[in-house]
């Protein structure tokens, strides 16, 4: 066992950190006082400086201009691109683009990368991935009410989706429909490219998320589809495929998503210290010197370190043995890290006391938006169900 | 030992749930959604529904139009009304304005009382409690920056205060500032009431909590006192009471503070069983079937059932023998209650899923809003440390 | 509401606490280190002194001697005696002849009556209740496997049962077995009397509990019943009633499990503070001083004075209203109280530090023998489940 | 970053699993239910065993026969040895005898290795360690009374000492006393090897701990030493070296005790999924089927991983940059692995029902002792105030 990462990747991760320190961070206050269309400009400059840094979409496949990462080197990188909520826009590692480039690289036709997977790559136009259901639980994706019908050499699209994340302003939609609603239930749905700006798809609201309904990139959709047509050969991958592209993307995306919630992690514990260290509770005394501050902080960091390591590890089982086999510890990372974060959160921002309470840190904001971690991609509690059926099924096999 | 609340309460309750229920309840999606502003007309139209019923401030002295209820009967009540987070301010037993009421009939001069208490109990004007700091910890009233010095006729009043709820749209504050720095801790500082008029009364900006910078009613306030000067005869009671007043204000306050957060667990509570009853998991399954969702909806009851108690009887206590003999009691269920607000919340947020953090419940704004609660008025450690003093004292006397 | 305890009881607390303190916390080293049945000399005496005072089995029907005190008061009282792990076997308050008595009292014939309960009323012989099997979960009263046939004038017994409470040396058991097993689940029961000299009643073992095989009355029997042979006028109230009768003994019976929990909390919480006062950790400091330790008390404090007021309420509405009407709040206080119980246990021993892993305080002891709280009468999860669904039955109600 | 094995220590793992469960988890009713001292013939015999596979105290130095095994691949030993609680006497990795191998192996003298070391290689001998007193706290190893004087050529030793594990039997003591009161706190105090059978070496008692007061190397020893006399060549290292001796010991004793609770784990794991899968609660349904069971199962199988990697991480580090340098990834295994011990001890436990409190399976004793965890070698408190201080420097410094 080695745990040392390699010396390509600590020079990668020093330049980043630099990046976001110097130049992301002092963006912040903007991001949590201001819409985020307002901020478009200036990130366009952030990216131009990314990109001339050979650092753009470091995660996209190699021959996509990536930097040919594996994935817990990858995992990495979204960790220190995390230390910041716009990190990952900004470096071109952001949800859904980045699983969506993914998709179409591996799925799509000649022409439907052409036309998509180029600019997306590029970063000059977003999507979006319309799966989930309000009516049904997002945690089944075999559950789904939205039909896409053949009609002629068109696929007629009906169904409501939402949480759409960043639908406003996206450039095309992957709809995840019923194609065949009497084959085997996973075989049942498939994945559609539907332009938004095709009649019959109607953006209904960016929903509000608490408290707010965002803007852009920064927006989670809901969506009707009234009769919305597309060609057919706007189908990716083969007809039925849909419940498996979605597997494919969501299992391996949860690395991802642990590793930015793990950034988060690393953010937090980094205010809670700070606070601790600068706040004056009397002369000469401040809560650096509060014992249940430090139980806080070192709590904190045992888990957090734990709950990478965690992360690492399936990382580099992912990579070994491919993501099928390590579903299992897809789902513990999932409730961990998710479970870890909302924690070290919490006792960063109570550290703060009523300043953890205001926008003027970004406890307030990580408070609120990622208690949406325990529940997306599935929530916990499915996630600990799933993974202890597993186990116990091996046991009973002895 | 008798558990049972008296029958004309019992009559007094009924009627307040039906009010809720079908005057304000339907307030609520535009509550979450709209600045507090628009909501004033609509708002005024509820409150002279509930004067027409004699329910107006019931908890205001018996002398001013109040109901002459206990502090249990009292407690009950803000339970009752705290069951929608516009309640209080329906009922006139909104702070700061209800606790003001109480300063200002205690402490306050004939002619204090004609000019602000009068309207203040009528409900025409607002005021707001200007006491924390932004430097200082809250937790501990005897340190404070701001001054007031005399001048002639005047106090001129120099600091800057935060935190300061609902100073958008009031009238006057009630200002807590030094008066003699050289005093015994306890004795520096004295209240003082300032129009919000006043040259160099300044309301900073309304800060951002959670997201939110809110408007009149709803907002905290950060002001700046700039040779803020007022006329002697706007102290409240004698120079030096400041500490004691915000004591007296404060501490059975936080009765009042519990009671509504027990409002909002019953509601919460409520909302997750609704929700599990009618969330469809699988054909012929909702989530009322699933055995975590059940342990949550049983742990949530006993844990509010056990709090409330505490709560009630620490009502009883602080009638029966002060609060000063209570201030253990005050502490305990300070944080016991507002632990438990934080757990129900979360679980019947998690319950809801991913609807759970739109606003299309109330569970997204309660998650977010009430977070404070183990902060204000102390945050809970403080409370902990204070409580477990007492107790080791106590208990080293023999 | 009222939260004040009667006069009577409160002179009555006062004689107890001193009694235990200075007869029975003596005791304890000797209890802690010898068989129990070595204490028995010393304990009939500290019995004779309690039956002198008149304060004998004060919980017994006042027809039996008791002294008339309701749910509430007996609860108390079960406190009181329960601060010491041998006060109610010197009060004749313990389990599970406490329960027998009730049993006899309201279901046995004049003879039973005369042969049976009078002894042990009076103390002069010991009984035990012989209901959970080795093979069915104990908390489904309904699935048993233990048989009694009819032949002749006989029952025939067979059947194994387990964690039969201080079946050593008991004079009889009342054993719950299947007399008829193609009725109603719930009428398949019945309790029958039988002495423990009847041949084809077998005490296996003494059951070894966490690491001790006990003796007397301090121990938990395995019991095989093999053609043990009874007159069937040793049929306890009808045929058919064992489920009803089970019931009515255990539902109430969880106040006093309750109560004796909460008299161990007050007793853990007063050896954790003693414990922080007294420990040195640095020239001038204790681990008083230690906020760790401070916000463990505060807490515990908090938990257990919440509990026992959810405790006592729920006496207080079996008595108004029946324990049928109360199964919801008996169930919330099973596993609040037993999970406080834990809590504070652990808390205290860890302040100990190594001297809490030692039987050289009680902490120890209570660790591992109260560790069952949580799983007899029903494990914690079968209440919180039970709970839930009645919480959401009456919701689906409106 | 690489997380797998050697191909070396696979196969070593796999023979000791065999081993484990063929030859020593029969043995475990014997260990529950006897003294140990009844157990040495037949533990010698598995030990013979042992040592012919060429598996005995494979953590030795390579030079005293050990297998030259890295930290990490000697803390997988320990893990699995450590699934039974026989395990580390049988292959002679036991405390606290290993560890008194390693100081004489650095610090003995020719003549102390000749005598000492050889035999309590071969396991010959036993040997205790003796540095904590009843009245100092054990987290502070500068604080001691127990004092060693020159007189002539020989130490007089007097002092109390406990929790001497293994005292009893043990043919030497390794004592650590005051040789110097007056120099600085870090170099007062030395180790002296002290024969048990010397005049004024008193083993007081064995001390009852959680009910039992074991015997032989099953036990905790309470030692007085009164005017003890060793002659000045039993000195261990130089004068003053007392406390870098002990942390020397210490330190990377403790990613040995973490591996061993964590074998711990794994085995109270399986204990669970086993009784869960086993256990009929209805027809056709066992405890695996419920949601709670199920979701302890996933929660601990999740947290024993994490610990797990961050035990073994911390091993990698120590190898690496030695242990001073990793200090505080030893305080945040300690009290992370120690609390997961805790827990999931606990389900395991709840999951068994009344059979868990019983000595029919193993989690009864492991609850009771295993609770030590978090206390001995510093409780937990004090390692997370530790590890909080260095990293709170750590960011203060920038």
């Amino acid at each position: 066992m080695d745990f040392e990462p390699s010396p390509r990747l600590r020079d990668l991760l020093a330049t980043i950190d630099e990046l976001v320190s110097a130049e992301l961070v002092p963006l912040e206050p903007d991001f949590l006082s201001r819409p985020f269309t307002e901020l478009l400009p200036v990130l366009e400059e952030k990216r131009a400086m990314v990109r001339e840094l050979g650092l753009w979409a470091p995660g996209h496949p190699e021959e996509l201009g990536g930097l040919g990462l594996d994935l817990i080197d990858l995992g990495l990188l979204s960790e220190a691109v995390g230390r910041t909520p716009i990190g990952h826009y900004v470096f071109g590692m952001h949800a859904p683009d980045a699983g969506n480039v993914e998709v179409l690289h591996r799925h799509g036709t000649e022409e439907q990368k052409e036309r998509w997977l180029r600019p997306l790559v590029e970063g000059t136009i977003r999507s979006c991935f319309s799966m989930v259901e309000p009516n049904m639980p997002g945690s089944n994706p075999v559950m789904l009410e939205t039909t896409a019908i053949h009609d002629g050499d068109d696929y007629v699209i009906n169904g409501r989706k939402w949480f759409t994340t960043a639908a406003d302003g996206a450039t095309f939609a992957i709809v995840m429909a019923v194609t065949d609603p009497d084959a085997d239930p996973h075989r049942r749905a498939s994945m559609i490219l539907v332009p938004t700006a095709t009649p019959g798809f109607e953006l209904v609201r960016n929903i509000p998320v608490m408290g707010h309904t965002g803007s852009d990139f920064f927006s989670h959709g809901e969506i009707v589809y009234e009769d919305c047509r597309v060609p057919r050969p706007h189908l990716l991958g083969a007809e039925g495929d849909g419940f498996v592209i979605a597997q494919e993307r969501l299992g391996p995306g949860r690395i991802h998503h642990c590793m930015r919630w793990l950034g988060i992690c690393g953010r937090a514990h980094d205010l809670m210290c700070e606070r601790a260290l600068s706040r004056a509770i009397a002369p000469g005394r401040t809560l650096a010197d509060q014992q249940i501050v430090q139980s806080w902080i070192a709590e904190s960091h045992a888990e957090i370190e734990a709950a990478r390591l965690l992360t690492l590890q399936t990382a580099w089982k992912i990579a070994s043995s491919g993501w099928r086999q390590c579903r299992q510890d897809i789902s513990a990372i999932k409730f961990l890290v998710a479970g870890t974060l909302q924690r070290v959160i919490d006792r960063a921002l109570q550290v703060h006391g009523a300043l953890g309470m205001t926008d003027d840190t970004l406890l307030a904001f990580y408070f609120r938006e990622e208690r949406a971690a325990r529940i997306y991609d599935g929530p916990d509690e499915v996630h600990k169900i799933s993974l202890a059926r597993r186990i116990l099924k091996e046991k009973s096999r002895g």
